[in-house]
């Protein structure tokens, strides 16, 4: 396909990667600065912009790959024509584009990105949600041209995987940074607990996150738990995420 | 060394391995419950009992993996002997055992085990304590020999190490048994965010946290925020997590 990328962020980098290396070609990137524009131009050979109205109708999709509360302003601006555009949010509906073009769609990757970390996009769920099964059927093709993954999502169960996402990625990242500084002040370095967190994420690629639960609170260890929130002492706000995630895991399910 | 096991729980299931792989020889394993030692004693090729008092002390080292609070206890049923006796908790100061011995150190792998499930013994962080620099030694060598991760810990250390532990790896863990929940009350499976798990904790192997956190609590993007809470409307407890946590990313130190 031809395709146009409006965006040059983590999001549109790692897209123009993946739909390069799968045979498509990438016609313009627009970014509103110049030179993020041009960087990721080069890599994806493909024109550069930092005008809207520059952008050229001869294509046959846009992504835009922007932050959230920019996609439908930036929609509008586009030139009448009438091909398909899909957006890559994962906390925005298909309405924000439906109402500047019938032909609309979602093309949510589902992964964290750096632009300065390789990731392989065979193993990233793609998301996708057409205005109509035509634009189901392309996007379908398009996304299992760069991945394995491909699931159909529709714009109420995305935000719901935005929001998984914020529990299983976020949080867990603000989590590490929480030990590695408890680390730090006592004269330790973050390097002793990364085989810990590999280990922890590991174990849930193959069960269920309630069957391998370990820790105090899943153990109903009253003395241990008093201990850690004595030595949370200082820092009455760890004290209470400490007590409320111990709160859920002493009332989770543990069926598994 | 020739080493006497004391428990056969996750801890000395891979500790017996482990030792065994490095050419140690387990001497005898004990458990309240015959049938658990007997299964250990098997796989490590060493006599099982059921009877502290059956315990011999021809060997050069007990090595106590039994929950926290049995540790004293169990060690001052121990017939007397002049040989060093560890223990491998997190949470346990080294002073439990001093009183039983002078011989006294910590064994403490930092890992969550699973009986059924693998582990790269060599990769394990071993932290080990000793009461005295003759001890500190002999638990070094040992260490060294199942372990390219050796780590010097004392007691007040391992305690905050055994706390961070809990926010890098039983939280965590939570937290994806949330997303799990979150996805299958609206029709998902847990598979489409395991890839975004996998990346998240991979990226700290060589980062470190701050610098890799994203989200929409980074960003102070309310209305995602609020989007996310508005989703969440039925399950408050849920909404004080989720609170919480962005309110400690949005005040975490972003250097980096």
């Amino acid at each position: 396909m031809r395709i146009t990328l409006i965006g040059s962020g983590n999001v549109a980098t790692h897209l123009g990667a993946a739909f390069t290396n799968a045979g498509h070609s990438i016609m313009q990137v627009y970014s509103p600065t110049l030179q993020n524009a041009v960087l990721l131009a080069y890599h994806v050979k493909a024109a550069a912009t930092d005008n809207l109205s520059d952008i050229s109708a001869d294509t046959d999709m846009f992504v835009i790959a922007i932050k959230d509360d920019a996609i439908a302003e930036t929609a509008a601006k586009l030139a009448p024509h009438n091909k398909l555009i899909v957006h890559t949010s994962g906390a925005t509906g298909l309405d924000v584009l439906l109402s500047r073009s019938p032909k609309a769609g979602v093309f949510y990757p589902l992964q964290t990105f750096s632009k300065t970390r390789e990731v392989k996009f065979t193993d990233v769920p793609v998301c996708i949600e057409g205005a109509d099964e035509n634009i189901h059927a392309v996007l379908t093709e398009l996304a299992q041209s760069v991945s394995n993954k491909v699931y159909r999502v529709n714009s109420e169960q995305r935000k719901i995987l935005h929001l998984a996402a914020v529990f299983a990625c976020n949080f867990p990242n603000y989590l590490y940074n929480v030990a590695s500084q408890l680390l730090a002040e006592h004269g330790m370095g973050f390097d002793v607990i990364r085989p810990l967190i590999n280990e922890t994420a590991q174990k849930v690629q193959e069960n269920i996150p309630a069957s391998v639960q370990t820790g105090p609170a899943v153990r109903n260890d009253e003395k241990t738990m008093q201990g850690h929130l004595h030595l949370l002492a200082h820092q009455p706000q760890l004290q209470q995420i400490y007590q409320l995630l111990s709160q859920g895991i002493i009332k989770m399910d543990k069926i598994g």
